[in-house]
């Protein structure tokens, strides 16, 4: 069988990975005269911006991700495959898949237009040896082992009789304080305060320690120092420590070891570690990189046209947190790995796309930016939308809005909103369930 | 630190296992003046009456699953402690700890009263590799590894050219005639009949074949024979083949090899194989028994006295799926495995357990059959109480009203609910998305 659409008279556009980018290229092309292919590894499109309420058992894994089948289920031109992409072949147009859900692999997939969004991880600054002993705050399944990590940490606590390695059971690292390092700080610190005091009883939860690490001298560097300075204030009340101008320099089984901007390494024992720093591109970046004799930057990424295109191969586009973009004027952009970038260069794609199919030209992109939001714990958040600043219950339900806004899926927002309804008025946690690891 | 309870002038009842007998027992010494704790390897209790639906996607894990600790939060004279049981000493009265979550081992719990409830499993019939590629549908891991199955099985199919090779991947074998087995069977068929009609391109996922294996001359024994024969023409209806007297003799990775009643066996090509048949008692009913000198039966259970407790050892009571009962004329009985009896058990311990503090004697246990349902798919079901039979829509809303009554957690209720609604409404399965391995 050949894997390619059947009908090569309607242009063929395959597009790589369902996460933000991906999924808004192809609901962008439902009306266009095109048979699209989504190949994703995966076969949900996750909501990683509410990730971290996974790891905290705050929401269960199903309801911030939204199967592509289910999602696309409606929109006839698209078939989607679930398959990992091995490599490029730019000269036959055609991608290489690997991992076929029936066990084969090398299949090749052929196409008019390649749209690939693989998306990025974090990076342990070249030490990849740390992500096992702190994993990554990003995937699913990284959020999944963090749930066990901080429950399984409380519940050692609970029966550890020497003091000085309760303590270290009860001290948790969270290291990056971009928005998913401060939102996840702030919700284990309301853990230990509120959804798990009553639990134990030979531990007093609240006694946990929650350390914010963060390279730069403030967290949330991507807002105005105004509303860094609030956020910092506003973890403090909550009972977590930010360590600005602070870098981890080594990641041990109980201990990580933390050098101050004096530059005097601390070591702190602490069995569970939170990686949400730093960024490296996918790996497909370098892939499609080199299938085009081009070079990828020190995180990874790929530099594309102002039209989001490879150079000298205008049917291929790479998006999202993968790529930065070189403009007309010569100077080249990295965009922030938000969700509202990636989905304004999906919808732009697409646009293009459509364009080219009535012969009509596309401007450049332009990335319009709507405003940065991140919350810190309940009732609590920072917003900066053009210019107008928002911090605490406003900034918060702002926050809320959005995301639920954003939320794939009915379904899912409704059993979202019952959970949160749930925590917010009993400051529970209702997915607190620690999964065997088989 | 000694793990025993600090307060050695109350009475320590120790309950191993937090499931429906266990978890009974617990909360009906509330008010009796008595330090419990309660073990259990999982910090959760499961709603097991629905795993099935986790692992056909229609719920996501935590929704039938209630952290023990929540659960019994504000019940002061109780503790958890998330541990597993290694071994008995009935001389010392202590229960010796493993796996404790701080990696300590071999500690010891000292009791006045113990009460082990450690349910059972399904058993291979001696064939424990096939455990491997036959997962039990009975844990929440292997409802999990069930749902990545199923799911996995309808994307090869999607990408399989070959036309045998494809519909050993839509062959479906569901091991036991049970009320678990019959309701995944019924729910395999609606996922391919009507959740994942729309979802694929290239297969008719309604081709799909689900055959119900059952060595009895009918499925669902412990049913009147009119509601089995109810029950198999209903699923006869959904799409599934009922194959009773009929013997799955091996299991290979991509085949069943099943013996009919005339002693023949036929080869069937499948790659997703599902096991609810068998009973083997929690290992451990066999520890305990050793420990007390006792024997366990054929399927690892261990006899108990009509006050459910060990012969020679009234401070020790055994209930659940892991025992039989020596009644007082001496015959021996074995209930159902099912969730009234345990908890109508774990009811009596605790009432035994409360009158012996106020010196007063207890009753034999003797166990009240309030009758017995399974659902066969949407809008379908049996019930039969109290010797009123019920079929159809009218035994399906028995089934509704019993099993959300039961669910703990008024939080999961809700959400429950929610799903089954969108579920019922949209023939959709909201929780279908393939966890990743690691």
């Amino acid at each position: 069988m050949s894997l390619s659409a059947r009908e090569p008279a309607r242009p063929r556009v395959v597009v790589v990975g369902g996460g933000f980018a991906g999924l808004q290229v192809v609901r962008k092309l439902r009306d266009a005269a095109v048979d699209v292919t989504l190949v994703d590894r995966q076969n949900f499109h996750l909501f990683q911006p509410l990730v971290y309420q996974v790891a905290t058992g705050a929401l269960s894994a199903a309801e911030i991700a939204a199967p592509l089948r289910a999602v696309l289920k409606r929109q006839g031109n698209v078939r989607v495959l679930l398959a990992e992409v091995s490599d490029f072949d730019l000269e036959r147009r055609q991608v290489v898949l690997d991992h076929l859900p029936n066990g084969a692999r090398g299949e090749r997939l052929e196409y008019d237009t390649l749209v690939v969004a693989g998306g990025s991880r974090y990076s342990y600054f070249g030490h990849d040896d740390w992500r096992e002993r702190a994993p990554e705050l990003k995937s699913l399944a990284g959020a999944l082992d963090i749930r066990n990590r901080i429950l399984t940490a409380f519940e050692a606590a609970e029966v550890e009789p020497d003091e000085e390695r309760r303590q270290n059971w009860l001290t948790f690292v969270v290291v990056g304080g971009g928005p998913t390092g401060v939102e996840m700080a702030g919700q284990i610190a309301e853990l230990a305060r509120e959804a798990l005091r009553r639990d134990f009883r030979q531990v007093d939860t609240r006694s946990a320690r929650v350390l914010l690490v963060e390279t730069a001298d403030r967290i949330l560097t991507g807002f105005p120092p105004s509303l860094s300075h609030k956020a910092e204030r506003a973890l403090e009340k909550l009972g977590v420590t930010p360590l600005v101008g602070h870098t981890v320099v080594d990641v041990g089984s109980a201990s990580v070891a933390i050098r101050s901007a004096s530059d005097e390494v601390e070591d702190v024992g602490a069995h569970t570690v939170i990686w949400a720093a730093g960024v490296a591109a996918s790996p497909l970046a370098a892939a499609l990189a080199s299938a085009g004799g081009l070079q990828v930057d020190r995180a990874g990424r790929l530099t594309v046209t102002a039209n989001l295109t490879l150079p000298d191969h205008p049917e291929v586009f790479a998006i999202g947190d993968m790529v930065r973009i070189a403009q007309s004027d010569g100077t080249i952009v990295t965009l922030p790995g938000v969700a509202p970038v990636a989905m304004q260069e999906g919808r732009y794609v697409a646009r293009v796309i459509r364009n080219r199919l009535s012969d009509r030209a596309t401007k450049d992109f332009r990335y319009v930016d709507k405003g940065n939001l991140a919350t810190i714990g309940r009732s609590k958040a920072v917003a900066d939308v053009k210019g107008i600043r928002l911090a605490g219950f406003p900034a918060w339900v702002t926050w809320l809005v959005v995301h639920l806004f954003y939320l794939i899926g009915f379904q899912n927002r409704l059993l979202v909103v019952t959970r949160w309804i749930f925590s917010f008025l009993t400051h529970g946690r209702g997915a607190r369930i620690i999964s065997q690891s088989k």
